[in-house]
């Protein structure tokens, strides 16, 4: 086994990181095992634990700090609160579902599946009651989506707000869905389907957070949902049985659901009118903003994420996203907008999904003004901050899908800042 | 609100389950709000719970039984052991890094991002070693990969043994794994990449698990990978990084990675001598048996996911992987393999992952044999038990991937059986 030891962690530090360089002087050449190395892997000495204590695993306990976190001043009460995805310090694509963002109204509830009812009534042949069971018997569908809130990057219209991506954009996850599309089970209740009725969908919670949905689009690809990454949705994420709405603002994604109604116009809730919309410099509002546009931003390096191997080779990883379909092209740019460089896409991206982009740069060590802009597949660009202000305003909260600026600085340390 | 409430709980009782009959009678008929479902329904009556008291969240209590779990008898000690995973329970195909499959031969064990070294030697023109760090700098990939036991199914050979498809095809997980190809880092090394040469992998835990992998492979899709569903892998995944080896056996993907060796031949350790091949009747053995050839089984109904709701529509799920690449076709009998109908794909599944079917049918209440069979883009065909006897005889251990059988009786209850 002593060979294994042969290149010294004193020697390895001399030599430096072994990328940066492009080559480690002084590993092959060691004289022989240094005890400091020998000392920190000594796992081949004992046996580790065993596995079978914890049936349902979590993360090690050095990652104590990737975590979901709310903001404690953003709304009264934790009973009504928002849970930030840890952006940061995740990769790929996929969120689990215990750091997910979420957002609830009167709080998470409690709800059996021998509880759950989920009626459809109004504008239907036969109002129907379906239980948790009578779910699981239509067939069912499997997509990768996000899930954003309106609000998410709201603070930044005013400005450079928050220092960390986990803030100013984790009002998003991004899971494997399972559930049964709302036209089956809008047909077996014979609903009037003409395009220009609206379904009407409530939760069984306090809030209900009622919210009117176009039929075009609850025809089209909206799901009545029960699984997540494979697994129940979670307490908090609307278990047993939340909406799922491809591309459209979070808030639509009704939790712990428990019925729709089909109408010959919207309700005009209280979600879908003194929230989520945005009152122009005129005084008139602007409404029924329910896609996501293209957006995207890098998580790494961030605020959160400093450089902490000095220069030479760097891994700029960051995610994009549309409600209006696939993500075509990333940019990034290293001087705040003026150059430009296409980004490579992780994998091609499921369709209103989250899709991972890399730049892979020498960083020469000087400071970098960071930027990424998504396309669609509507030709659509990410817009500045600027150009946002300019079309809406400047008392706006929802839908703020500008490009973000990270100030990294000659030390690696990243910093939430305004370019114009 | 008290329109909510006119479909009676006992109405819909009496007209049966939503779905079974096509329509049901008694719902929009209800005279008034029944005190059973009124009572049931309550939670818009007072406040949930925050969720800022779990900053990772744990599944909710009702699911408490979708767990990984092991089996006593199959290995000596908890220290050597396997947890599998709940896929009667799990839908879609991603699986939660909480209750995914593992193996562990000597424990799980602590190793800090900070103490994690891996060094390539052998036939390398300057050996290296590389901190975690160093590791997060090269190009990384982003792919979801099928992780299965070669003894998955095993206990199989001698007859329908185990009552659950949790304990009879558990151990396999699907992650979106994050890593580093593994040709990269060979080629930073310098490593002499002829085709007839090998990597050697090892592990830092006690039991080393050292694997030789042939340089084709190596060369190919093999990550050093260190994320799985986006987020950190858990300790018992190998924590901070582990090989991901796609298509192959499980045991391969080595955690707690500490060193890759380039070899000139296999080093014919432990895992691939003892352990790892099969004893074919003449005596000889059958080795090198790498790839996990295509597979698939029914998750539900299974036997620990009985029929509750009788007759009438029925969602037939399950599961199908293939280690040489995608699934194109699953079959599903239902009884016993006399007939065949197609199944439909959840969705498109990527190469060397798990892909879900499903056969939506309307149950007639009568007893059946259900079967499914996956066929690959090789053309490969799942064998049955007894041709895969014929071919492999009775001592084998690994790589059963035969056709699965399930009786479920007009009850709906699932039992696992043999068909000849």
């Amino acid at each position: 086994m002593s060979d294994l030891f042969k290149p010294s962690r004193r020697a390895f530090l001399r030599g430096g990181a072994a990328v940066a360089a492009g080559s480690v002087a002084g590993a092959a050449n060691a004289a022989g095992p240094d005890p400091l190395i020998t000392e920190l892997q000594d796992w081949e000495s004992y046996l580790g634990a065993g596995v079978d204590e914890t049936p349902y695993g979590l993360p090690i306990r050095f990652e104590q700090d990737v975590v979901r976190r709310n903001v404690e001043w953003l709304t009264a009460s934790p009973i009504s609160s928002i849970n930030f995805t840890p952006i940061h310090a995740l990769e790929g694509t996929i969120t689990p579902q215990g750091c997910a963002f979420e957002r609830h109204h009167s709080g998470a509830i409690e709800l059996a599946k021998d509880d759950f009812r989920l009626m459809i009534n109004g504008l239907v042949d036969k109002p129907l009651v379906f239980s948790y069971e009578d779910i699981e018997r239509f067939p069912r569908e499997n997509h990768v989506y996000f899930c954003e809130c309106a609000a998410n990057t709201g603070m930044e219209w005013a400005g450079a707000q928050l220092n960390g991506v986990q803030f100013t954009h984790g009002m998003i996850h991004n899971m494997e869905y399972t559930g049964v599309p709302l036209r089956t089970l809008l047909a077996e209740a014979g609903a009037d389907m003409s395009l220009d009725k609206w379904v009407y969908v409530e939760g069984a919670d306090a809030s209900s957070n009622g919210r009117s949905i176009p039929m075009e689009k609850a025809l089209d690809d909206v799901l009545v949902a029960f699984k997540a990454n494979g697994e129940a949705l979670r307490m908090e994420h609307g278990y047993p049985v939340r909406l799922v709405v491809p591309g459209w603002e979070g808030n639509m994604w009704v939790k712990w659901i428990r019925r729709i109604e089909v109408v010959d116009r919207a309700v005009e809730s209280r979600e879908e009118t003194s929230k989520y919309t945005d009152v122009y410099e005129d005084g008139t509002a602007r409404k029924w903003t329910w896609v996501m546009d293209a957006k995207s931003v890098i998580t790494s390096p961030s605020p959160q994420m400093p450089i902490k191997h000095g220069a030479g080779p760097l891994v700029i990883s960051g995610l994009a996203w549309s409600g209006h379909g696939q993500i075509t092209r990333v940019d990034v740019s290293r001087n705040g907008g003026i150059t430009w460089e296409t980004a490579r896409l992780g994998k091609q991206g499921d369709t209103k999904a989250l899709t991972r982009f890399y730049l892979d740069v020498d960083w020469d060590g000087a400071p970098m003004l960071l930027q990424a802009r998504a396309m669609d597949e509507t030709g659509y660009v990410q817009p500045t901050k600027d150009q946002l202000r300019e079309q809406r305003g400047e008392n706006a909260v929802y839908h703020n899908n500008c490009i973000q600026t990270w100030y990294v600085n000659a030390e690696g340390v990243a910093e939430n800042v305004e370019v114009s």
